[in-house]
């Protein structure tokens, strides 16, 4: 873009308007503010929830021109170019399917599918589509995890002999703070497997590569709660093995009163270690032998900084989301393509190919091989 | 406000085109997403600095409605109901009495101005104008310095024994990161006590109280650099002492390459303690014969948390900013008053005494008694 | 024992004379220091190693009244009332159980044997020769994690959930730490999984309970070094499941060099968690809804600080063997037993059989199931 | 000394049963365990208390031949070559000056006096009878407080910008775990000055230099407990110059429930900062542009570590007694001098001038000047 061309705008329609609809809501709002020659920049053309004054208030407090009972309005609006799917997981593979199929762009929340067979439908109309297709796995964008890749891809710590990771959420020990669909099967798809372990699953292949088999071990503590009765697991710990031979652990859950939320990914190399924390998602920790080196990555050079404020002044959870609505967008208008810093369809389903071997795993008591299928759709 | 009725929207005038411009830029441009139903909100109507080409690009980055290179301009603006000072220190006392007199509800970083005469004629000038007034300490507006506020109010640590504080910075240590401007007496008023030092100054008296006296020592570690000759201070230590029989220290220092930006408040009471680092903004840490007890301050109760999301998901540096506009904003409409959370220019004041009174006690080698001044603006 | 009589004198043989056999000779030396009324005092009577020159050493050293080439002349000494075996694997199970069947009572290195076999052997010639026997689990010693037992045992995190440990070490990467005799399976039995591991298996069993299954991966990342073909693991990772319902991870690596001696436990339950760190070894962190708080275990009521320094002031790694020698030596003479809260040759056996199944897992890729054998010794 | 020859012994006569008593027994009691080739072993010839069953507890746990209640036996003992005075403050000057004109060697506890006029004499009298002379500022003989000053020496921060420390205490909010003596000015010289700060004065000493100067606060929160009526600081703030340029904030408290013993040493210098925090005593942090590193203070070629265990298994507080007794014996048998390394009555008296100046400095309000005296004494 030369300085006197505008960025394009592109109209975004949004599917969801509870936690995470208002976390892409304020994402997108706030992607204006980012820098002076955006890529691209959003038109919040219309929010799509099944709540009248819910959407009224989203309309008002982010500009959503439109708000819409029903996503088909969405994937019918002609001004909509990219599809933004931020609802339960029941709500991931037809929206997104049909608005591919209207030649639009679309970003999904994860997991993509409830399993893999819904992910692979998802990658498959999508790249039939031709449209851009990104899943929403956020912690790639946190500068940290990015610098993490950047370290591992030079070699700073060695070759990868094991990953570790947990993810623990206190949430879930009442009945009063998680919504009730993702305690149905049906509705979740699974547990704390495919709506937590699946971020740390994601970041495993994204800093270091793919995975070959798991063995795991699930638990349910509760079977009646927020008056339903939970059938998907409240807890998941998996052994990994990875196609280069590192092998690792990774494990969530909820009802963890000792962790507010606790999301820790460690890989150690064959000369040094790294630890993300997200509670502390401003450092990164880098081990070798000359100690534990806590980084704090806010330097210039450091990655999305440029976007943000001089070193030492953190940013939020909530500012992952806007750097990743900054990739999707650029990635619609050309600027850059997805993969590999962003996460396509394909590693939704590469993701969701995992989960579903974790509770295989699980029911069987054997090592699951994870099979990863064909890298272009069937004919 | 009934439900049928929208927030007042104010217009500001924002003068300041920096790091502190888009800081406060960023603030007022997140204000709508924050609720469904404001105190007020900002309509962001100009913006004063004096590169053409950077107001062009803050116009198109926040939505400010006009770019004028004179801040009498703002002042001149009917238009213009708030305004905010994110000026140089040597731009708050002039543009902001000239503000106020126009009847205009201020907002001046600090601190107030370049030392307590100055910040004296701003508070009377914006009493005198019957104007709200406020001066940008953003520390008191990160969630854990509230709850912290809270605790020592409902006696949590028991009768205040001791404060101790640190800001110390990286920068400096070379000649790329620092403003020229805050290396001059005439231009800063004072070096790290007002531009860093000033923060904890102001946390002492929010969190303990009014100070009595200090000692002080100062150093300034390179008199030449960034093309001028340094006359402030770059590091400065104080003891100082409470009227509620408390005492301290406070430390500041720039070219600190051991610390990225160190900004730590502890505070010891006759039963607890109580911990602030920004690096963790969203802790608190209390301990007592308990032992060392960490709080995650993300939990639907803890203050401000309302606006941001579901436990353990925190927010940024910048965000405190968020909650100081909205702060402002609500006094504006009358919604709330600026004290006792927020700082007025009488606390710009007091802490600019407190300010003078370690440069006067650094220079004499004596304990310098710090004389509160009156409390309505002398007739 | 009334204030007039002395503790009776228990004559101690140790084999080993390397870092083992050190660290054991120091806590016995010390002993006498530790409290006024001991239940029973150590006399250094004979040590038993292959270097002449060393075991002078060592006899100057700590005290040893003799110093023997042959475990069998420590067999013979009728003045040997106490058979401590800190020697390599290999010698474990042979002296032990020629110690007990000579009437001594016998206190073992971990592991007990390098396989289940032998600890089966160990324990059952002990229990028929009526000895005390204790498996030396030295991380039981440590008074915060006497201090998370008891607390588990009060509730204080309620029905336990999930168990998690790693103990990764620097050494090993280099060829210079590490005794060769390690890195075979015929004089170790295993590699980290028997070394490491075998310390937080034995916590696990501590601290939650008999564990049910375990499914693993295991790895050797470098086939030749130290001048032997390495034939044991460097790396393991385990999915565990517990009699009681609770399911965890544990793993283990060498060549770490991102971590000089990480070993970590944490115990998840429905109302709280409790981490240890070795590291920080006079800390015990607990986490609830009211946040992560850390314990300084050094007040006067916390399990053993009675024979140390007032509080704050921690002890080190090496005096968990002090304790560890004092219940050995107070158990021997009757003033309390072995269990629970020493290992005896039992708790040995069943880490035992864990460790085996961890290693017949890796190999099978199935959950092999820990069968407990009989706490009786069969017939 | 050749591999033939033993080590001498030399006689000690320790007064003091108490706290300190224990610390040093015990360590004298572990030096025979060090090493294979020590400079010097102790005979534990004579301790002196009031109490005859804690002596005699204290000649079985610790080996002592005699225990005299007046310590004017111990100066009288022939076999007594080293005189070791670790009684309370009001009994270092006239036993130690006894000892020393006795041709004894003397280790006294700090602070070396009440105040500088005793500390003057002890050390004159020391010289005048050419013994070794040491004070016990056991705080040199951390392995990470020897390293630090290896680091600062070599340059690794460059030069020193700013000290900072602290030393807060739980102890003395109630009345049952302080020494009443500790609250007198007669019998004590003064409160945590002398009690706790005197550690970081001498440790500032040790690490950046001679301090010029000092402005000070003190404060007594409880004018009366444990039976007496408090005449001493209770808690004390800092800020001092040394000679060479820096600056810093020294402080110390009693009554600090959220603090159990939390003694830390910072500098910053102007390419890197070191942080020593006693309750993680194994651990170095140093921080500089590339983060902050912790160091873990075990490997074998750092400072006394070849005394003890592999990598990673840390000491305990009471072993930096041990070092410093071995230091102690070393010097007095010729092997190598008290200082640098160790405190001499030297340093011992530097230290009181300085805490008398703290004391002054708190009366005065003003920057008190800390005249070092002669470094001979007068004739």
């Amino acid at each position: 873009m030369s300085g006197s061309e505008a960025p394009p705008s592109l109209g975004v329609g949004l599917l969801g308007s509870a936690f995470m609809g208002r976390a892409h809501s304020r994402a997108l709002a706030l992607l204006p503010t980012l820098e002076d020659r955006p890529a691209a920049l959003p038109r919040l053309r219309a929010i799509c929830g099944r709540d009248a004054d819910r959407l009224a208030a989203m309309q008002r407090r982010y500009g959503w021109e439109r708000g819409v009972p029903d996503w088909r309005e969405l994937v019918a609006d002609p001004e909509v170019q990219l599809f933004v799917d931020a609802a339960p997981n029941a709500l991931h593979a037809e929206p997104s399917i049909a608005a591919a199929q209207a030649g639009k762009h679309v970003l999904c929340e994860k997991p993509l599918g409830r399993d893999a067979a819904e992910a692979r439908a998802m990658w498959e109309a999508a790249e039939a589509a031709g449209v851009v297709h990104m899943c929403a796995f956020n912690y790639r964008f946190f500068p940290a995890v990015r610098l993490a890749r950047q370290m591992v891809e030079a070699g700073a710590i060695g070759r990868v002999h094991q990953f570790r990771s947990r993810f623990l959420l206190a949430s879930g020990a009442t009945d009063t703070d998680e919504s009730a669909w993702r305690l149905r099967r049906e509705s979740a798809g699974s547990g704390v497997v495919g709506d937590l372990l699946a971020h740390h699953v994601d970041l495993a292949r994204y800093l270091v590569g793919e995975l070959a088999s798991v063995s795991a071990a699930t638990r349910t503590w509760a079977a009646q709660r927020s008056g339903v009765a939970v059938d998907v697991e409240d807890a998941a710990v998996c052994v990994v093995e990875f196609d280069g031979g590192a092998i690792g652990t990774l494990e969530a859950a909820r009802m963890a009163p000792g962790h507010v939320l606790d999301s820790i990914v460690e890989i150690d190399g064959a000369s040094g270690s790294l630890r993300f924390d997200v509670q502390r998602l401003n450092e990164l920790t880098v081990s070798d032998a000359a100690g534990v080196r806590t980084i704090n990555v806010t330097e210039a050079d450091h990655p999305y900084i440029e976007l943000w404020w001089p070193r030492g002044q953190g940013i939020g959870w909530g500012d992952s989301f806007v750097h990743e609505q900054r990739h999707f967008l650029g990635a619609a208008a050309g600027a850059w393509p997805v993969a590999p810093h962003g996460a396509t369809f394909l590693d939704g389903l590469r993701c969701a190919e995992v989960c579903d071997a974790i509770l295989a795993a699980a029911a069987s008591g054997a090592r699951e091989r994870i099979g990863h299928g064909p890298k272009e759709p069937e004919a």
